[in-house]
């Protein structure tokens, strides 16, 4: 544990921007616990149209994993059913109106993936193989949707628990083709940017050190960032530099598998199955040669345990009541049966 | 009712920054309610350190109006108790870690406004009247902040409700002076000053158009914005280019006073008392006069309608339900009575 108990303001490279670390305002780390437990959900999932069975009643199937298998299947890749883009591709010309206004229409692409076609498995219930399937259906995914010229960037995320904001239990993911960059990605590019132009450094290949350093594996490191902007966020990166998530081989998906499941076990059983978000944050897809050097891309898990308010909303400044160092230790020691 | 139901990407030159607007995936604009009422929380309040006669369990006052009252007063200023910053104001020395790593001591001020000394009473229950006494509170609060130097920006917000982050029911809002100009804020600036750049106007001075009007006093005007993040959120803002709201005068403040009022009412009303963030979005203190023709400060209130997940945590894009001139067109339908 820290024994500096002040105040203090990070930055980081990667996302250049302010975060309060406020650990007097907190509880030791390690009472930090959920208040809803986010796996124990108990489902009516006799009516869920995940489940294998369901298939007629969910919007049109992209893909599965096997892709000649029936009731066993083991991964879907479905359209959403309330998307919120339209897949109608036309030429996007942007309507400028008075005072910088600009409408485009919302032109691209919402998938969901089913990642198991048992209702009461999570993704954290998989084996590293299972979930290095998961991996390959977005890789697969990703591969489609870069074939159109409008779409700039793919965003894989996955909402675990209501709170969280899924709307269904039953284990999926989601993801998003945009025909713009978005302001994350773009903000996150510009300060890698900066770095490399200071130093001729990619700043995430620099990321690594000791007392933040959850767990290593043959591709990947885990670690809680830096500045990290919510209590026990967690990084997982790709050892050696790589811009896109989509260059993802079967052998590094295998090995990114475990390296989930051990993170995911680990945050479930030290903050009781805290509902979470986990993002996949890669290059935009058509990103410059120049720009390779310094994009790297990384998985951020977030399990939900504070209320974002006014202060957030108005600032962007985010308050985080643990210090990095302090919820690495505590994710390092926490021991996963299997 | 827009009679356009597919999907939009807005931005505008306050923020540009793209925002997704899905009205297929909504109810009817109408339809949006609460789920939880924040104004009938069953509080024990007499157990309340915000009330009148329990001063004596609060952390140090730092005024009251008025200055001479007993338990009559009707606004207090005091400090926070878990203060997110130090009030220790040693000078700043940035220590510059590997890879681009920043930290800075969190030093600054953490202060609480109590609204009233009655518990049960919102800020939306206050007169017009007193709910200037509160901005007014603000007012020479932000004015004692900015005579250190060390204080760069003032965030005065007010969370409403346990779920926007309120943990204490007793309405309060707070005041955070950062020794660094926070990211929303800087943000903002850039885009306000492309824009400048480009048109010679203040993008907010621009911001006013019929369908998005919600109401106008003599001196404020509130709308839906153009690219509003949120569903339902409001902006207020003056009629005349204003930087700081820290400009404010009494006969400002009593006018904003009933706008709030009009605007909180509006909401509740309509939304079934959400629970909601108020933020005052205001220039930099020390903002270099050359920024002063396209700074101008306004009010965002957001009630709390949607769950942010990953998609917003990947991007920093958001998606929004209901089209701004819908909302706009519900509110400004609505009818408070006195």
């Amino acid at each position: 544990m820290a024994t500096n108990r002040s105040p203090e303001i990070r930055k980081d490279a990667v996302h250049n921007r302010w975060v309060i670390f406020s650990p007097a305002r907190a509880r030791r780390p390690s009472d930090f616990k959920s208040k809803t437990d986010a796996s124990s959900s108990a489902n009516t999932h006799t009516e869920c149209p995940f489940c294998a069975g369901h298939e007629h009643e969910c919007a049109p199937e992209i893909f599965r994993f096997p892709p000649e298998s029936t009731l066993d299947w083991k991964v879907r890749v479905i359209q959403n059913l309330y998307p919120a883009l339209s897949r109608d591709l036309e030429p996007l010309n942007a309507e400028r109106g008075g005072g910088g206004q600009v409408t485009l229409r919302g032109s691209g692409f919402h998938d969901v993936v089913i990642e198991s076609p048992a209702h009461p498995v999570h993704l954290a219930d998989l084996s590293p193989a299972q979930i290095a399937d998961v991996l390959l259906a977005y890789k697969k995914r990703i591969d489609q949707l870069r074939a159109f010229d409008s779409v700039k960037y793919v965003q894989v995320f996955k909402n675990h628990g209501a709170t969280a904001g899924a709307s269904m239990s039953h284990s999926h993911s989601q993801i998003l083709a945009l025909p713009v960059i978005p302001p994350t990605a773009s903000a996150r590019i510009q300060s890698m940017k900066e770095h490399f132009e200071q130093t001729g450094e990619c700043a995430i290949c620099q990321v690594k050190q000791e007392d933040l350093s959850i767990h290593e594996s043959s591709h990947f490191i885990s670690i809680v960032p830096f500045a990290a902007t919510f209590p026990f966020e967690i990084w997982i990166i790709p050892r050696h530099h790589s811009s896109h998530f989509h260059d993802i081989d079967p052998d590094m998906a295998r090995d990114l598998g475990g390296m989930l499941k051990l993170m995911l076990g680990k945050m479930g059983l030290q903050l009781k199955n805290p509902p979470y978000n986990m993002v996949i944050h890669s290059a935009p897809l058509r990103a410059e040669s120049t720009e390779l050097p310094f994009s790297h891309w990384f998985i951020q898990i977030v399990p939900q345990l504070t209320v974002v308010g006014g202060f957030e909303l108005g600032t962007g400044c985010y308050i985080n009541p643990v210090l990095p160092e302090d919820a690495a230790k505590v994710l390092r020691e926490v021991s996963v049966q299997d």
